[in-house]
C-alpha cells in the first residue's frame, strides 16, 4: 500500500543496512525478494510483537527488541525441527520514534539473523498508532518434522531449559514482582532476550520416530494442551519435576504456577516414544533437558504431586472444586490457594 | 508470542475456515506450515493494511477488506512476473470487533485466495489498538523475473488499466471529492476492490528481454522513480497519453494529477526493449495497455505536454520554479496551479 515520503526515507535507510543477500538472488529493493529453489520441504510461520501488548519500550534496548522479534519466529521453526533460512519484516512505525531508534532495532535484528544464519530478504514499513514488528520466516526441514499431532500414550514428556523465568521477568518489569538484583537481571533477560532452541530442534528431528514438539510461548499447561488436542491424548505432569531456575526460586519461591502457566520462555516441549535419561538428552541436544511427565490415553492433562496425588485436572475437576477452569488465574488460585 | 483465551478462540474459529491444504503438507494448526519443495525460484513479499492509516471500517465491507489485504500482496508478485502460491496472515485485532466481522473478513480473504489459487497456510492473531492485516505471500517465477533495475534508455513505457481511479475513489470516501453516482461507484470500487494484474505479469514475463516492471501502489510518478533509480536511467512521460477512465474524467476532469501522483491502483508499469502497439499488447496481456512514455539516459523523469514542452522535471526544476520537489502536493500545485 502507498507510502509517505518519511516511510520511504526509513525504508531506504533500513534497506542499506540489510545489504545484498547470501541466499536470496535478489534481496530488498524490488517488489519481492527472489529466492533460489528449495530442494527440501519448507516451513513458513509469521508472528508479531506489538507495543504495549507484548512489550513496552522502556523495558529494554531497541537492539533487544529487534532480536526478540526474530527469536519468537525462530522458535516456531525450532519447534518443527527445521533450519530457518530467510525472513521478511513488516515494521509499523508510530510518531515519536526517531531514525536512531530504528537503526538500533534493525542492528539487533540483523545480529540475531546473522547468528541464526537467517537472511532478511525484504520488508515493508507502514505508519500505525503503535510500534509493531511482524516477521514472516521461512525454514527448511530435511527429515521428519516435529508435529503437534504425533504424541502417543506412553510417550515421555520433556522440556528444555527452565520454565517460568520469562513470566517472572515480565512480572518484574511490570512491577508485579520484586527480586534481588542478580535473579532480577537473569529473569528480566530471559524475558527480553529469549533464546530459540533451533539447534536442539534440529537434533530432536534426528530421533525416530519423530517426537511431537511445540515451543513454549503460551506456557507449558496451555502449549501441552495444543499437543494433546491435536494428538487426541492426555498427559500427567509431575509438579516436582518442573525445572525451576535458581533465580526463579529466589524471586518466586517453590510455587510452580508461573512455570506451568507463564509464557514466553521459548523452550521446547517434546514427547519421546523411547524414553531416555535426561542427562543423556541434555548432552545430545546441547541444552538442559528435564523429564516432566508422560502422555496418557485419558484425554486430559493432570498435574500430580510427589506422591502421585492429583493437584489439578484440566477437565475442570480439581480436587474439591466444581466449576470449570477457564484461565490461568483460576488454575493458579486452585493450585496455590 | 503469548495469547489470551479470546485470541485462541478467534484463531480456532479462523483456522476452521481455512481447512486442510492443497499445496501445504501441513496447514494451519501447528507451529509452522510445512510446504513441499519448490522447484522454481521463489518470490517472497510482505505488506500490511492498518486501520485509520490505509482504510476506515465504514468505507466498505469486511469481505472487501480481507480480499484487498491479499490483493496488495498479489500485486507485488504480479510485478515480478510470478505466480502466487501460499500465504500466512497476521491479524491484529482490537476491541469492539466481533467474531462475525472477522468471519466475513476471512471469507473475503478466502475467496480472493481461491480466485488467485493461493492457499492460506497459517497465521497468527494478536491484540492491538488498531485492526491490521499483514500478509506474507510466496510465489514462484519460472522464467526471468520482472525487475525494477532492468530498464534501459530507448525502452518504451506502458501501463495497464487506467490511472488515478483509486486515488479519486479514496478522495470520494474521504469527502474531499464529489462525483455523480455512477462514476462514484466505479472509482470507490477501484479503491476498495482493486485487481492485481497477476495474469498480465505472467504473460509479460514471457517477453524477451524480460521487461522492467513495478506495480503502481504509490502512484506512477513515484513508482516510475523506483525503476529509474534502480536502473540508473531517466524517462519522458507524455501527459496526454495517461489512460484516464470515463469515471475519472467525470469526477476529476482532465487534470492528470491524480493519475500521476495518486496511489493504490495496483496496475503494472513496464518497459519494453522492443516497442509494440498498445492494442496488440492489450490482446496479449488480457488487460488494457497504454503507451505512456520512454526511458531516457537523462537520469531524471520529465512530464511532457502534447507539443513536447516540459510540464514538470522531477529533479525539481519545473519551468519557472526553483525549489526542489518534496512531495506530490508541490508537484500538483505546480502542474495544476
Amino acid at each position: 500500500v502507498s507510502k509517505s515520503p518519511g516511510e520511504f526515507h526509513l525504508i531506504e535507510r533500513l534497506l542499506k543496512r540489510l545489504g545484498p543477500g547470501r541466499c536470496a538472488t535478489l534481496g530488498p529493493g524490488d517488489d519481492c525478494a527472489i529466492l533460489p529453489p528449495a530442494h527440501a520441504r519448507q516451513l513458513l510461520t509469521i508472528d508479531s510483537m506489538v507495543e504495549d501488548v507484548h512489550f513496552k519500550l522502556g523495558w529494554g534496548t531497541p537492539e533487544a527488541l529487534g532480536a526478540r522479534a526474530l527469536t519468537v519466529n525462530l522458535s516456531d521453526i525450532a519447534a518443527m525441527g527445521g533450519k530457518p533460512t530467510v525472513c521478511v519484516v513488516n515494521l509499523s512505525v508510530r510518531d515519536g520514534l526517531g531514525v536512531r531508534f530504528f537503526d538500533r532495532m534493525y542492528q539487533g535484528l540483523a545480529s540475531a539473523a546473522a547468528h541464526a544464519e537467517v537472511e532478511v530478504v525484504g520488508g515493508n514499513v507502514t505508519h500505525a498508532s503503535a510500534l509493531a514488528i511482524t516477521i514472516a520466516l521461512l525454514g527448511e526441514v530435511r527429515g521428519a518434522a516435529l508435529r503437534r499431532d504425533a504424541a502417543r500414550p506412553g510417550d515421555t514428556i520433556y522440556v528444555t531449559g527452565t520454565l517460568g523465568d520469562a513470566a517472572a521477568g515480565l512480572r518484574i518489569l511490570s512491577r508485579q514482582l520484586r527480586a534481588p538484583a542478580a535473579p532480577r537481571k537473569f529473569l528480566v533477560d530471559r524475558f527480553l532476550q529469549p533464546t530459540a532452541r533451533v539447534q536442539a530442534g534440529l537434533r530432536l528431528a534426528r530421533i525416530k520416530p519423530a517426537p511431537a514438539a511445540i515451543d513454549l510461548s503460551d506456557g507449558l499447561w496451555q502449549d501441552l494442551g495444543h499437543i494433546l488436542k491435536r494428538s487426541g491424548a492426555g498427559a500427567e505432569i509431575d509438579a516436582g519435576a518442573l525445572p525451576l531456575s535458581a533465580a526463579y526460586r529466589a524471586a518466586v519461591g517453590d510455587d510452580p504456577s508461573l512455570a506451568l502457566g507463564g509464557g514466553e520462555d521459548y523452550e521446547l516441549l517434546f514427547c519421546l516414544r523411547h524414553a531416555a535419561p535426561a542427562p543423556a538428552l541434555t548432552r545430545r541436544l546441547g541444552v538442559r533437558v528435564s523429564r516432566v511427565g508422560r502422555i496418557t490415553s485419558s484425554g486430559a492433562a493432570v498435574l500430580l504431586d510427589d506422591r502421585g496425588a492429583v493437584l489439578l485436572d484440566a477437565r475442570g475437576s480439581a480436587p474439591g472444586g466444581a466449576s470449570p477452569l477457564t484461565g490461568w488465574d483460576q488454575l493458579r488460585s486452585r493450585l496455590v490457594g
